[in-house]
């Protein structure tokens, strides 16, 4: 038993190396390498992909699994759970033919490039074939690894466990039902909120130095986490010790690239407090995707658009751009950073418009996974969804349907994440509020109690809980979406004084 | 036979994709992985050296490299050299046994990770052990690859196939003995040359834009290669579509950085113009580190400190940093660039006395891994060798033995090959200028002729010509290092008026 422990555990090593060295190319690719350096990586990581796939359906894993699995009670919790998560990934993984599987990977490394070119030139036609192929791949994989499922479900299945469209169908219902008339209150009888003072120039080199200090502020320790600067901000991380967040910065605007940093940043903190007893682990980190964005999005929203922490980081800004911010007071850059209105691009959409815009993406996307929907209709049917949802109409596919990396990416069934996190993080908020005055302690820039709240209730944990588990054991009762809609409700009404 | 090729190929590009993925790891380690980051990534560098370690000695290598040897003639000539190179390269790695070799694999990027600590804390004591380790390890590995020559020669043998501690000492003599006179020369009779007004803060926002000019002017295809920045800068490629340079800025010096991009992107140039015909083979890259040393040194000296490229550059130096170099002509700026004076930093050692730097290295080398030195002793050696080739006293470690990444990485062996490629340089010069006029085309900021040259008579080979062949083959004669001296003599006499 002792040597079927070790060997297990040497074996996750090796998968995780190669989950390690994947990473790496993964971020070197978007951050640093030459553009024509895509033309040899598809090999390189079609290689590794493969061994990594090999390693994870490894027939001697798969005995070792018995052997751990038919003695659980003699496991420690961590090995149990390891044996019982890669058992459960081996079983899905099977299912996938290994050239498929490898293929897969050097169509999306392809895709990814492809988008890369695509979005800057507005050109949909170039992008296309490759989204179809991947498109394609997801659907067979679904079938592959959830035959008894529709091929949607078995997709989100994959980033938040349990969730379907029959849940997501009734979610976005509801919140459409509460949110949408607070929209519509905001556009007939909302005050005006002027935003014009942040049509300046901001130059770059300075909001680097901004992003240094939201890091500092948020009680981010850079040893262990890196700032990188990409198309589309993302965080990606290797083990607790080494993560690495993004941004993008525009020159004529303070707030998009504050407020990725904000949003990576608390994606990076769960990561980089998840338990020292998981370190390299598989289970060294978030528990799903949506308990990722939770975290993501409290401390965007929740905590990094409350007055306090804008009060707080003003002098800050006013050291930075002292002639751009001449005249502005910290209650307008509150007013401003939380302004609503129906706008094109997902990532700087308001917190209150956002689950609109994830909502077109849920449509297209389960028609497209049941083959409702051809890649050639898509812009059409997109375009047509924003004028539906939101009201606008989209002038070209760079600010469309190629705004966002995920699909490119092969991600289908992730979307919806984003706006569940949205919902667990305002429970999760009400639940830190009975522990912790989250406000008076921001205010001051004392983020380190609520981290350390976070670290206690969920961060720890890793993937040993599962998503509902994880809620449940930081509010004390189950998920409940309308700590979100009420949340939301409360503060638009104020800022707008409805 | 056919079957055969085919098989060999598919092996070699799986033994291209661990390098490659090995390669980014140490790139990213190097310039943007968070300083912790390092207590994860030797476990992965270990996995996957062991994979690259396995590929480059399979019993399935050896069986078709038997084949494709017997069948030599029916061969294309890449594929013969391949398989000459991989055979010998088998032959070498199968006499290292593999737990040693991975062992020493961690060890490395273990010491890599302490001497990054240990140079800017003056802390030898530190790296010592370290370092005692890997010199160990390089000891027996010379032994076990090549156990019919003392271990220092094996080691030389690795970067310029032929090379003995017996040609370099006569070598070393002989620069010594043309030398040290134009050195002494200059310290007793020189003119005066005036560096006061590169003493100044040049912002590095500023120097990140002169790199960027630079690798333009010197037709360096950034689509093809990225720049970083690191503490002692190197170049790295993973295929001749994805090359990195790297520097370092200092703020109050001007000319280093300005110096290391030209120095890098002659590496540079070298790999991204290997043939088509070897893209990811592993023939496509240098030919040697001799070979790569002539071309980042010739554009280092050669090119980048003559008077017609520091004219042809002055006009953007100017545009970036009017108020810094108020006064200042080309000409003076050239003088400067040209200062010789025996100083404590290789990298920022003067043409001249540059060799003296390497003499150092190479006595410390040859008794270290003779075993005639300790490591415990190496500080106090190394500050003698200073004092009597170089006549100054070394402050600290930090600019004494802790200067250069070589060690930590394992490197014994190459830094002769610093040296040789210098005085390849300057046949290559020679024979160059018969075709072209070389200071006038630079004059006119047109270095394509240049570039196109060496592409013809040196860069497209990759390693299809061992050295001796490529400097025969570029210069019509055998090597000879008298250019070297004849061309530091005469350039040295004319900038100090001997």
């Amino acid at each position: 038993m002792e040597e079927t422990i070790r060997r297990f555990k040497a074996h996750l090593a090796k998968m995780h190396a190669y989950e390690h060295a994947l990473g790496v190319l993964y971020y070197d690719a978007e951050t640093v390498m030459p553009k024509a350096g895509g033309e040899g990586l598809g090999g390189t990581v079609g290689v590794l992909s493969e061994e990594s796939y090999r390693l994870s359906t490894a027939p001697e894993l798969r005995e070792m699994l018995k052997t751990l699995l038919e003695n659980r009670a003699a496991l420690d919790d961590v090995t149990r759970r390891e044996a019982e998560e890669l058992s459960e990934n081996m079983e899905r993984m099977e299912k996938i033919p290994m050239e498929e599987f490898v293929a897969y990977q050097m169509a999306q490394s392809e895709a990814s490039r492809v988008w890369h070119e695509a979005k800057p030139a507005n050109d949909y036609a170039a992008f296309e074939p490759h989204l179809a192929k991947l498109i394609d791949y997801q659907r067979r994989f679904a079938g592959y690894m959830r035959p008894e499922l529709p091929a949607y479900d078995a997709l989100l299945d994959q980033y938040e466990k349990g969730l379907t469209m029959q849940t997501l169908d009734a979610y976005f219902a509801d919140i459409r039902a509460k949110l949408l008339p607070v929209i519509h209150a905001i556009a007939k009888r909302g005050r005006k909120i002027d935003t014009s003072f942040l049509q300046k120039e901001f130059p770059i080199w300075k909001q680097r130095q901004l992003s240094d200090y939201i890091m500092q502020v948020m009680t981010i320790d850079r040893a262990c986490c890196a700032i990188g600067e990409v198309e589309h901000p993302f965080t990606t991380g290797f083990n607790k010790r080494d993560i690495r967040i993004t941004t993008h910065y525009h020159a004529d605007d303070l707030l998009s690239s504050f407020y990725s940093v904000v949003h990576e940043g608390g994606h990076a903190l769960y990561e980089l407090n998840t338990g020292d007893d998981l370190f390299c682990s598989p289970l060294g980190t978030g528990a799903s995707m949506g308990i990722h964005e939770s975290q993501s999005r409290f401390f965007e929203n929740i905590i990094g658009r409350s007055e306090a922490f804008l009060r707080f980081v003003f002098p800050k800004m006013q050291e930075l751009f002292r002639a751009e911010l001449a005249g502005v007071t910290p209650h307008m850059l509150y007013l401003a950073a939380n302004r609503s209105e129906p706008s094109l691009i997902r990532t700087e959409a308001d917190e209150l418009t956002y689950s609109m815009h994830i909502m077109v993406r849920y449509e297209l996307e389960k028609k497209l996974i049941a083959g409702e929907l051809s890649t050639k209709e898509l812009p059409e049917a997109w375009n047509a969804l924003y004028r539906e949802y939101l009201g606008i109409d989209v002038p070209d596919d760079t600010r469309g349907v190629l705004q966002d990396s995920h699909w490119s990416g092969g991600m289908f069934g992730y979307f919806p994440s984003y706006s569940i996190g949205s919902a667990y993080a305002s429970q999760i908020y009400a639940a830190m509020q009975k522990d912790i005055d989250v406000p008076a302690l921001v205010g001051k820039g004392e983020l380190a109690p609520v981290v350390d709240w976070l670290t206690e209730k969920i961060y720890r944990f890793g993937c040993m809980k599962k998503p509902a588990e994880l809620i449940e054991n930081a509010c004390g009762v189950p998920f409940d979406p309308t700590y979100y809609t009420d949340y939301l409700t409360k503060k638009y009404s104020e800022i707008y004084g409805l």
